[in-house]
C-alpha cells in the first residue's frame, strides 16, 4: 500500500523488503527503488510527510493515553559507520512528537549486560503501546560484530538466530509492528564520509579510529549481514535494504516505512470515557 | 545575558527569575516581559532560535561522546494542567537532535516508587554529562499535589524542601546547568482551554474529570507554588516564573532560558584524540 507522496512509484515496503531469495550484493547503494524524482522532490516529500507522520503518531500516541493502545511500532536501524543512522534519527524521527518516541542508542555492552543474554538489555528498551521505539544499532550486534570479531563461540552465534526469532515473533503477537532497516552505503561512499570527518575540525568528534578497523573488515560484514537477512528476514519482522549513498533518499524511505506502517496501524481518536455534556457543566461552575 | 534575537530587551534569566521578594500573585500571566514583538516576530525568532540551540546541543553531544563533556542541563516543567508543557515539549525541546535529549514525564507515582524517597525515581533520570535532560512534571509534584492533597504529612512535606535543595546543590555541583520553570496561565485561561478539549473530539483524550477537581483547589495551588518558590528557588537552581497565556511567549521564553544557558557552557567541538594525518593514510590505504 502506498501512501500518496507524488513521488511514491510503488510501495517502499515492498520494493525495499528482503525477500527468500535476497542478495545483498545486487542491490545498489546509488539508486531509489520505487521513487521517482530527484533529491529536490524528495526534499519537499520529505518535508510534507512530516506532517503526516506527526498527525498518526498523535493519535496514536493518544489512544495510549486512555488505555485503548494495542499497537506500537518499532524502528531497528543497522548500518555501517556512516551511513547515516543519525541523521535518520534527527530527519525522520525528530519530524514526531519526542512525547512519543523511545529512542535507544545501544553501545557496546557494560558487564552488567555481558552477564546476562543478549537479548536481556534489548527487551527492556521495547516500546510501550502507543509508542514509536527506536534502536539506533541493537540485538543484531551481537550477530554482526559479535560474528565478524568472533564475541561469541559459533555455536553461540548459531544459537541466537533462532532465539531473535522466537523473540521477535514474540513481540509482534503482543502488538508491535518491527521494522527493521539496513541503511546500505557502498564501500566507496564510506571512505569519502569518514575523509570528511577528518578534514572538518567540527566533525573530527565522529571519526573513531577503530571505523578503519571494522573498514578494513568490509567483506566479512557484507557476509554477515547476507546471513542476517537469509536467517531473520521474517513475515512477523520484515527486514528493509535502504539504498543509502543518497541521503535524501534514505530519509525519505525510512519516513515512508513509518507512514505506511502507522497507515496500516489507523489509530483514531478515542471516544470519551467520561459524560462530556455533564462535564461542560462542571467545567461551567468552577 | 542576552542573545541576539532581536526581539529581546533584556535578558529571559533575569526578568524572568524568581528572586527574595517575588509574589506570584503580582505576575501577570497575559505579559511577555523582556520582549518587545508580538506574535509573528515570535514565532520567527523561534524558528531562528532552533538552528543556534541545535548547533549548541551538537557541541555539548559532541564533548560527551569524546568522554570530555562536564556540563549537563536539565530543564524542569511545571504547571497547572493545560498550560503548555507538552507544547514545549514539542516545539522546544523537539528542535534539537533527539539523540541528546533525555525526555521524562513523570506519572503519579508506582507502588514500587512510592516504596522509596520520593528523590529515588528522579535520581535515575538525570541526564548524563552531554545531555539535555527535560522533567515533564517532577519531584516537585511531592510538594504541590503532596501538599494540596495532603498525600503526605505536614512535616515530610516540610522535610522535602530542604531534601529537595540539597539533592539540587549536589546535582549543580557536579555538572548540571538546572532550569526550573513554571508555566503561569491564569484561571480563565485554563478554563478555555479545558473547555476546547471538551468542544473537539479529537482533544477529548487530552481531558480528564480529575482536570476539574485540581481545578476547584486553583488558590490552593498558586499557595503550594508561592512556597515552592520561597524555598527552593537558589543560586544553584533557581526558579523562573512565565507568563504563559500566550503560548507563543511561553515557547520562546524556555527557549531563550536553554540558550543562555548552553551559551554560558560554551560548549566546544571536541579536539581529536587520535593523530589526523596518520589517520587519512589509514584510511587512504583501506
Amino acid at each position: 500500500m502506498s501512501t500518496d507522496h507524488s513521488g511514491w512509484k510503488a510501495a517502499a515496503s515492498e520494493v525495499l523488503r528482503v525477500g527468500p531469495d535476497f542478495r545483498l550484493g545486487a542491490v545498489d547503494p546509488e539508486t531509489t527503488p520505487g521513487y521517482e524524482g530527484g533529491k529536490a522532490r524528495g526534499a519537499a516529500d520529505l518535508a510534507g510527510g512530516i506532517g503526516q507522520l506527526s498527525e498518526l503518531q498523535e493519535r496514536l500516541f493518544a489512544e495510549s493515553r486512555v488505555g485503548v493502545a494495542k499497537d506500537s511500532v518499532l524502528l531497528v536501524l543497522q548500518a555501517m559507520d556512516s551511513a547515516g543512522k543519525g541523521g535518520i534519527v534527527r530527519h525522520v524521527v525528530g519530524g514526531v512528537d519526542p512525547q512519543g518516541v523511545h529512542l535507544t542508542a545501544f553501545k557496546a555492552p557494560t558487564a552488567e549486560e555481558r552477564a546476562h543474554d543478549f537479548l536481556w538489555r534489548i527487551e527492556k528498551r521495547l516500546p510501550e503501546h502507543g509508542f514509536i521505539g527506536v534502536f539506533d544499532r541493537s540485538h543484531y550486534e551481537d550477530v554482526l560484530i559479535g560474528r565478524v570479531r568472533q564475541l561469541a563461540p559459533p555455536e553461540e552465534i548459531e544459537r541466537r538466530y533462532d532465539a531473535i526469532n522466537a523473540f521477535e515473533a514474540e513481540i509482534a503477537a503482543s502488538g508491535t509492528r518491527i521494522i527493521k532497516v539496513m541503511l546500505h552505503i557502498s564501500r566507496h561512499e564510506q571512505k569519502k564520509r569518514l575523509s570528511e570527518r577528518l578534514e572538518r575540525p567540527d566533525k573530527h568528534w565522529k571519526y573513531n579510529p577503530g571505523d578503519v578497523d571494522e573498514r578494513l573488515l568490509w567483506d566479512d560484514y557484507m557476509a554477515a549481514f547476507q546471513t542476517v537477512f537469509e536467517r531473520t528476514s521474517t513475515a512477523a519482522a520484515p527486514w528493509y535494504v535502504v539504498p543509502a549513498n543518497s541521503k535524501w533518499y534514505a530519509r525519505l524511505a525510512v519516513q515512508e516505512l513509518l507512514l505506511e506502517t502507522l497507515t496500516a496501524i489507523d489509530p483514531q481518536w478515542p471516544a470519551a470515557d467520561y459524560d462530556v455534556e455533564a462535564e461542560k457543566k462542571r467545567l461551567a461552575a468552577s
